[in-house]
């Protein structure tokens, strides 16, 4: 195999690929990047076998061949030439050369054929297609309400759910449920699966979050493949029924808030200095009239700050673990948000006026701190 | 006591007061911040007992009082205020309040009287002055080569010797030696100390670096002072009678070789790369005629590269640790560096013509390795 690339195209293949190799395994092939020059399209693939990746590189076949390289040297590698033509050169012992301008390195290669390789089960059925600044957008908004430990499969995922042309995206932890919606512009089957928030994180980072470029989404019993640019992720999806929200959904609200949300975030940023290390002490929000007061009292001291706002119904005294609001209102880009409240019982929803995204977010037994 | 700031001011002088507090202590005063405004002008202090820090806050005293604030929770509650005033305020129990705008944080204060808290022992003699962006490149110059563990405390600090109006800073590790030359513009009595590594690397990131500041430099048997700006630093010194280096300086040489510094350090970055994790494999460089080849074997695999050079005397083959040489290139402004070679055991100096800077380096026995 004999390859010619500029090292700006390479790299920028390679960067993709790296999302999927795993940095730990018991398989040692799956640390290795294939790639694939078998015809004149140079493929590179990684695949942690949850989560793969196929992309191609710009670069010229002068000899076609296969190889897997070690996927961190062959990064480093490549990062560190200057910026010019790099060649890969495999000889019959896989003995692999990469060279740039006066620098040459020598490394080892593995067998890049199917036996040794897991290449990846890409089939392809229907597909629904949005931007990648949608997709994009949709997972940053929703990503930080998943599940941290795997006690819950299902919660370390998100739920993507196609029904009458809308895709709502539903993230949740057991303290909070995170939901957006996005109108889809052709009709759709109905369909529903869960993702992998691994998966999700991945992709997000490679996505270029443009409006005009776009994403293809497969969906199958076992697997979501998402196509863009010269790229194909594929992932396994989590297997099971994923938790019916709508009984959480309550229409019902005593008390409506309209705050500024930097002022409400800053804020909250710094009681969460008092909250540190462990403590889990509440924030007290008491909303009165036109002015919501805030306070959390910790080992440490004591914060207490008033925002104005605009209220309608029922005045109101609710805890919350700080965290959640903030992190919740870290992913809102409207400048004021509304919250309806019942009591300081009963879940709190923070959303906007057509839906497209509802954080709902379970409050703290004050009582137990009072 | 009560005063008000500007958060600009008050982050300004606490970010640089924070450079003393330790991490960890036995003593737990020591993690606090002493606001000092007994007089109109207010002072905050911090000292770990190796090194303090004394800066003058540019705020109102409304009134008098001395007070110890916890360094971190102090610097957490300012760094997060909004961009206006801040006021602090002490009661009779130490309790103190810190305002901004709608924001109030109440913490308990400790006592900031002298039995209390540690005050600086700031006794000024003669003192010698050089430019802040002097100190702080002679620092950047050197201090990389100091040794990172404790088993030889000389090792730790650096040598800062004045002699015939020279000042020359000093630091090695037992594998090379830094030694940076600045000629004084006043005449100093000759002196010499060892300053501490630590010390050092806080001052640095104190230092605007400006040409046109300045630094005055305050030398006792126990202690140096720095004093600049409106901060005063205080560091012990660490004791005992440092390495005759002189000796080491052989002006003897068998090859002198003129190279493009980027093209050499950008070499050794990708050799590295091959030598990681404890490997500890040497680059070895072999010099012939107008090339100089670097090469490095290790389990990975091989790098080898050449560089075009101007060289004079012998031919040379010397094998180093990549890192003592990139570590020397990277702090070298010139574009192209000299290096001095006797043969492939002694030492290599990579020095400039009027030997403001010289860098020794120990090479590594390559026979063993080959």
């Amino acid at each position: 195999m004999k390859l010619i690339f500029s090292k700006f195209n390479l790299l920028k293949s390679v960067n993709i690929v790296m999302k999927a190799v795993p940095s730990r395994t018991t398989m040692p092939i799956l640390e290795c990047i294939l790639i694939d020059a078998s015809t004149n399209i140079i493929k590179l693939t990684s695949n942690d076998m949850e989560l793969g990746i196929e992309t191609i590189a710009e670069g010229t076949v002068l000899k076609k061949g296969v190889i897997a390289l070690d996927a961190k040297i062959f990064f480093e590698i490549i990062r560190r030439f200057p910026d010019n033509d790099i060649t890969i050169e495999t000889d019959s012992k896989l003995m692999t050369t990469i060279t740039c301008e006066e620098a040459q390195f020598n490394i080892a290669g593995k067998s890049g054929y199917e036996e040794n390789f897991p290449y990846l089960p890409i089939k392809k059925n229907d597909c629904f297609t949005i931007s990648q600044f949608t997709l994009k957008e949709i997972i940053r908004q929703t990503i930080f309400s998943i599940a941290a430990n795997e006690n819950n499969k299902l919660m370390t995922g998100e739920l993507f759910e196609i029904k009458n042309n809308i895709l709502k995206v539903v993230s949740l932890d057991g303290h909070r449920c995170s939901i957006c919606k996005i109108k889809l512009l052709k009709n759709y089957p109905d369909q529903k699966v869960v993702v992998p928030g691994k998966t999700l994180n991945e992709i997000s980072k490679i996505l270029s979050g443009e409006v005009n470029d776009h994403v293809s989404i497969f969906l199958s019993d076992n697997h979501i493949i998402f196509e863009f640019d010269q790229t194909i992720v594929i992932s396994r999806l989590i297997d099971g029924e994923y938790f019916q929200i709508d009984q959480l959904l309550s229409k019902h609200h005593e008390t409506k808030v309209i705050i500024n949300k930097k002022k409400f975030l800053n804020c909250i940023d710094r009681a969460t200095l008092l909250a540190k290390e462990g403590e889990k002490k509440p924030i007290i929000i008491s909303i009165k009239d036109d002015v919501m007061k805030l306070r959390i009292d910790s080992t440490i001291g004591s914060m207490q700050e008033n925002i104005n706002i605009k209220k309608s119904g029922k005045n109101l005294i609710i805890g919350f673990n700080p965290k959640f609001l903030s992190d919740a209102l870290k992913v809102i880009d409207d400048e004021e948000v509304t919250m309806y409240l019942i009591n300081s019982q009963a879940p709190c929803f923070i959303k906007d006026d057509n839906e497209k995204y509802i954080y709902l977010i379970l409050p703290v037994n004050i009582n137990t701190f009072r």
